[in-house]
C-alpha cells in the first residue's frame, strides 16, 4: 500500500473561514491532512511572531472529515512552528497556506500572513505553497478552485522544491469559473499608495484609518500581476534569501 | 548654503528605547530628523500593519534635540506609512531603523520589525538602512557605534542605493568597543530549532512559550554571521523582489 503523504494545513483568515474550509477537504483527498490555525482572523500581520507572549493551542472539531485539527491563538508564523516542532510526530511532507480571501500577488506577499506560514514552512525545510482567491468576500466561490490546488500540490509532492523556496499562487475571480491556465512568473513592482483618512473621536483625539490604493510600475508580460489580469492562474517561486546578490560587488566598492 | 537631507527614523523597541535616542543623536549631526516610532515595543511583528485597527499618532517631546518626533500606536511598517503619506511634507532622502537591541542577521530579517520598516521605505521609494547592534541589554553600549553608522548613513546618502534595494546592518557586540572593520555579506542560511516550553497554567489549561536556539547551516565566509562572529559590521544588501528567478525555468518544465 502506498504511503499517503501528511500534510499540514494553516491559514491567516482563521480556522473557520471557507478558504481553509475548502483547501482541507482538496488536500484530504491526497493524503492525511492536520490543520493548526489561528483561531481568530490575522490578515496583515506580515512574518509576526509571538515572543512575548502565551500560545494556546486546541483540539478542534469543525466540520466532518478525516483530517485532525487545532486551533491556535497565534500567528500563521506560530502555527507552523508549534505544528512542526511540537503537535506532528514527523516532520509534514507539505504545507499548504489558505486558500486566502484576497490577493497576495506581487508586493502583497511581504504583508501575507498567508504567505508568512508557507515561508515559515520553507525555512523548517518543510515543502511549502501559499493559495490565494482574488475574491475578498467571506462568500467567495471555491469549489471549482480543487482540481487545479490539488493539481499544483501534488506536482510540488512529485517534484519537491528546491531548499529555500516555496509557491505563491493567486487565483483569478473569474465570473464564468474557467481559467485560461497556469503561468509561472516572477513578483510584479508595485506598492500601495497609502491614504489615511484621518478623523476624530468622540473624545477629541485625532486617529488614522489605513487606506490606499494598488500601483503596478511593471508592465512585464512575465509578472503575477499580468497573469491574473489576463484569468491566469500565477504561480511565483518565493525566496527566502531576501540578499540582493547582484549589488554586492558594487558596495565593495564604496569607501566605507 | 548646503540643504541639509530630511532623515526619518523609527524603530520596531519603541520611541523611548536607547537604541533610537543613539540612532537619533548620530542622524542630527547629518541632517534634518523627524522621527514616527511605535509608542510600545513591536518585536517579532514580522512586516504587520494595521489594517483593522485605528492609528493614534501624537507629537512627543523625548528629550532634547532639533529633532520632530511622533508616537504611533501602530507597527514599524504604519510608522513609516504614516511619516511618507502623512505626516511628512516631502519625501525624506533617508529612512533608518533602530538601533535594534539584538541581531537581525541572517534568518532573523524576515521576523525583523526594524528591518521592515526599511523594507517599507524601501517599497515607497525611499533609501533606507536598518541597524541593529547583537546586544539585547536595555543597557546595551551604543556610543562608540555613532561613528560606523553616520558613515554608513552618509555613503546612502552619497552614493544612493538601487531602487528595490535597502541594507541590512548588524553590529557585533564588542568587548573593546572596536571593530574589525566593515564586510559586505549575503544572508547566512540559518532557522531557529523552536522549543516550546509547554506550561499548564491556575486554570489548568496548558499553554506555551516560544523558544529556541538559533542553527547556523551555512560556513560561508561571506556571510553576516561570519562576519559578526568575527568583530566585523556586516552589511547585507536586502531586496523585497522575493521571485526565485532561477527557478522559473524549472517550473515551466513541470506538467502542471
Amino acid at each position: 500500500m502506498e504511503k499517503r503523504p501528511l500534510i499540514l494545513i494553516t491559514n491567516d483568515d482563521g480556522i473557520t473561514a471557507p478558504g481553509i474550509r475548502h483547501l482541507i477537504e482538496a488536500m484530504n483527498e491526497l493524503g492525511d491532512v492536520v490543520v493548526v490555525a489561528p483561531s481568530s482572523p490575522q490578515s496583515g500581520m506580515g512574518h509576526a511572531i509571538t515572543v512575548n507572549n502565551t500560545l494556546f493551542v486546541e483540539p478542534v472539531n469543525i466540520d466532518n472529515g478525516p483530517q485532525i485539527e487545532y486551533s491556535c491563538s497565534g500567528t500563521p508564523a506560530d502555527c507552523v512552528k508549534l505544528a512542526v516542532n511540537e503537535l506532528l510526530n514527523k516532520k509534514p511532507d507539505l504545507c499548504v497556506s489558505g486558500i486566502n480571501h484576497g490577493s497576495n500577488s506581487s508586493i502583497n506577499v511581504i504583508y501575507s500572513g498567508t504567505m508568512s506560514a508557507a515561508v515559515e514552512a520553507g525555512v523548517e525545510g518543510v515543502k511549502a505553497i501559499g493559495f490565494s482567491l482574488l475574491d475578498y468576500s467571506w462568500n467567495a466561490e471555491f469549489d471549482h478552485l480543487k482540481e487545479y490546488i490539488k493539481r499544483i500540490a501534488q506536482n510540488v509532492l512529485d517534484n519537491g522544491l528546491p531548499n529555500g523556496v516555496v509557491l505563491n499562487v493567486n487565483i483569478p475571480k473569474s465570473k464564468d469559473k474557467t481559467f485560461n491556465g497556469i503561468k509561472i512568473c516572477r513578483q510584479a513592482r508595485a506598492f500601495w499608495e497609502e491614504e489615511f483618512d484621518k478623523r476624530v473621536n468622540p473624545h477629541g483625539r485625532e486617529y488614522y484609518w489605513l487606506t490606499g490604493k494598488f500601483v503596478n510600475m511593471d508592465k512585464g508580460e512575465d509578472t503575477d500581476e499580468w497573469a491574473l489580469a489576463h484569468n491566469f492562474i500565477s504561480i511565483v517561486p518565493i525566496q527566502f534569501d531576501m540578499t540582493a546578490h547582484y549589488f554586492i560587488d558594487d558596495l565593495n566598492n564604496w569607501e566605507i
